[in-house]
């Protein structure tokens, strides 16, 4: 008997999404969904791939990526995740994909400028890109230290209104107030790195956009007098 | 009980070639189609998602942007659409996507040249591009203004000769007798803009078509001895 | 009553591999099949799309490009099709597509170089590309001309060996045994203009294959001692 | 009757995953599955469009590719398989593909650097390159001269560590543990390939992953204490 039925349902739900957006192959990528309440998350099994797996093979965690439930090992990238569920208040999901383009910025280690509304559709500043590990972290514990990461180079930065970020060498880590946000976050990352991408080879010059038009396609969907959508 | 029924079932299907040509994501995107005798256009409701909606969720609105029929809002792009509608005389439909090629060039605030007769066949010079906004006609009124950026941009120029522009920093707006003919324009110009781009790619001092042979390709499907496609 | 049923299918078919494989769309591109005996060749009819037609709308013409079966207008690129059945003894279907990265090559006006294996598994030279059609031919007879430039262009050249060609500015024109060997060459084309743009872009100053190289691929596919392939 | 019945079921399911992950058009690439007990692999038949071939199809033949099984002719990539299957000890497939990203690294004769952590959970250096093959070993045996480059190449580098590489000017070639295997690492190979591309074009003097970022991706899904992947 399950006590996280619908945990580790939304979790499921959210991983089929990867597959379904084409954000990674095979068995790459992950994401869970976090229960604030009980401060647990359930996240992908370890190396499984996407069409073999069941609702049931979720693996629930809890805040130190201890198992509480589930027989399968849980995503290598488990403790990256725990840090973020720490860290940023609020949240209720984080995905990771190898999506080509966002993965290409992070090995170029470069943030994703901010060239047009469809970013600023999503968040006001560059996506960005935090330092490349050092051998002293890698050593220490690796996953755990790629979160430490995330959390640095967002410090000063809101976790809900930047909810993306590109980690040096290695590729995205999106979240949002669910599990299913934080895949349709990376989907979006995907499409603004293959826009900037392209931006930038036809003009390596390329310009930010202005300030007053970041705000406003930020705020018509975001702030308090939003009209983009239907009134919730 | 609807009044406009057809023209919703027309914005409908003319909004679902969105997704279906891979013009944009998730809910982002919208197309219209015009009644002139009446001056209402239907649109896409703002934010929905479209293999949610249906045709009843179509917004009806007068060129005022004012809503004549529907309970949900409309895209948060009318004022643009109701500008374009009072501006251009003859058109019945427009669309706006995010497709990321003309995205690209929107963003790098360049028009697209003229290489080759697929472009030709379809309009005789670079595809537009507007001047970035100035951040006061931000403030005024972000929606109307981006419509008469379009506007001014296209001053001098025939609305049915040349039928797509692109906005400086934002993306691709289509127009034309109807709501699908808009749509098959904005992925034309998708088209156009990814052949631009790989050909610029390939020579960076790429030379436009020569005057003659562009005036051929169009005149042969749009001129007044034209032979391409079938009498009708 | 039909008397080129199987000319007509023949061409059919071939035409519907087009949108298949991505090559054009919505009405671009056109096959034909060519009846050597009797002097005539099937065309798709101009400006149709391939999901609307069938076998039987399929345009029967002679070599002067007169139909002699069909109610439907032909290709508007039937003479073209014409002058290359006229010169290129043996061949059997012509296909002209608007594929990306073949139009990007056509449209910086470059022969596509002979990088790898894969070209020289289908021809031993760069695939050739015409010259800039003239004011004068233009004006002359647009798509008779366009078919004097490709023959002119494949001067030397066997057909039977080079069954590819970029005309500049415009496109790809293919041509083969039969009309799906002529679809086939250009899905081939595409690949390979592809392959090649992709390599130019990793290193500008991209060597082509050393010729031993070139004639071994060739030869074990269509040479004397072929050994490509299942005998026949 | 067939001896070899499993066998040639293996390569037939591996061949059919070629088409399936997009790694090459029509009749190109070719998938092998190895039986070491017996010394005998069976393959793709030569020229044969994947969705006609039958499992039966599968030609089976010997280590020096001899043909023991089958009554079709057997890739014309035939020796180069084998001669790996002699020298890489405990593999158990070879794939061949002509996937674009892969085939462009090989046109330009170089390395995929390894730039990120996608590329480091499955090799630790950079993808290698073979030299250019001579016209001296074109004359003498085409294709197990491909082979011999191939080994060459690997000296000193663990074929279990090291299954996948570029052969100069021709494409990637692939091996694993089972046939199936093989074509996973195809399709790795050809997202690294992508992602390399795309890194450089982003910044041209893009550096690689630090070594001990390197290690640790490698070590965490392939080492001694690894914890990727379910227990096996």
């Amino acid at each position: 008997m399950t006590l996280h039925k619908e945990l580790k349902r939304e979790a499921y739900e959210a991983n089929l999404e990867i597959p379904k957006q084409a954000l990674a192959l095979y068995t790459f990528g992950n994401v869970s969904a976090f229960d604030a309440r009980q401060g647990v998350f359930a996240i992908k099994p370890s190396g499984m791939p996407y069409d073999e797996m069941t609702a049931d093979d979720m693996v629930v965690v809890d805040l130190d990526s201890r198992v509480v439930e589930g027989s399968l090992r849980p995503s290598s990238d488990t403790k990256t995740h725990a840090v973020l569920y720490r860290a940023f208040e609020g949240i209720g999901g984080v995905c990771h994909t190898h999506s080509v383009h966002a993965v290409a910025w992070a090995q170029a280690r470069r943030a994703i400028p901010i060239y047009g509304t469809t970013h600023a559709d999503h968040l006001t500043v560059a996506v960005p890109v935090t330092e490349v590990i050092s051998d002293e972290a890698v050593a220490r514990d690796y996953e755990e230290e790629t979160g430490h990461q995330i959390v640095r180079r967002m410090q000063g930065i809101s976790p809900q209104e930047v909810e993306m970020i590109v980690v040096s060498c290695h590729g995205p880590f999106t979240w949002g107030k669910n599990a299913m946000k934080s895949v349709y976050n990376a989907r979006v990352l995907e499409e603004l790195a293959q826009m900037a991408y392209l931006t930038q080879s036809i003009d390596p010059l390329a310009r930010e956009l202005p300030p007053a038009v970041i705000r406003k396609h930020y705020e018509r969907k975001h702030g308090a007098g939003a009209y983009y959508g239907q009134a919730r």
